[in-house]
């Protein structure tokens, strides 16, 4: 087990896209239960599968395990609960930290979030000018949700 | 994907005992909803992690990874839904198939039954003496349920 210690903020202009290129991604969820994720991810021609336990604060218990792309297309066509989630990632080196900025599309367009993961809960960061509100705790933005009610129905 | 292809049935005497060595399996799910079940189970030293999708009929679309031993455990205990189910597996040699049959302990102890993996819904098989009646639809005996509504509280 890992522990994924993260910090979400909302974004507040366009100056991160020109720090780093896209990766898209395709994801979605056998069980969004919270404490229970259980999520199928496609980046690129890679895919994983990754279990998320109980939030505490910033943190939870992660597992991640690489699966074959064809498992992956097929878990998310028949097994996952719809719709999948689509969005283009952009990783932003700073500072010694990625800040991972995701640009969701479809029904969640128009929302962008900046993540970043950190190494304790209490670990310092710079937070550069395009990073706005934190939303580590507003739990609307967990993409385990989001699919089910997205930000085009707020 | 492999499509999982199981005929289930209750166990008559104990004939099927002297056939085979048992082993000791725990296994729990992550998610039991059906149609969407994700199942960690320890056999021995080793450890898998089963997904498995919608049943139709007798099969189903079934996604295995083996993972470490040491994530099955922290699975087991802190992200899979409780009470976990234990039981014996003895795997029986017959006629070129093998019978799995599962003797329960803990809240489902008194139940035996015998699992066969077929290629093909319309396989044919000979039933050996000790094998009674097919539970092959009847839901209550999937292990999924098995451990929200045990043997001995039917």
């Amino acid at each position: 087990m890992g522990i994924e210690i993260e910090r979400k903020f909302l974004v507040v202009s366009d100056r991160w896209q020109q720090l780093a290129q896209p990766v898209f991604m395709r994801q979605a969820y056998i069980s969004s239960t919270p404490g229970r994720v259980v999520r199928v991810r496609i980046e690129g021609q890679s895919a994983m599968l990754t279990l998320k336990g109980k939030s505490s604060g910033i943190s939870r218990g992660e597992w991640e395990y690489p699966i074959p792309l064809i498992d992956a297309e097929e878990l998310l066509s028949t097994l996952c609960e719809q719709p999948i989630i689509e969005k283009n990632r952009y990783r932003i080196d700073l500072d010694g930290l990625v800040w991972e900025v995701d640009e969701f599309v479809g029904e969640n367009a128009g929302l962008v979030v900046a993540e970043l993961e950190l190494q304790s809960e209490s670990q310092a960061f710079i937070k550069p000018d395009w990073v706005g509100e934190e939303i580590s705790h507003d739990h609307r933005y967990a993409n385990a949700n989001l699919f089910k009610h997205p930000y085009s129905r707020w």
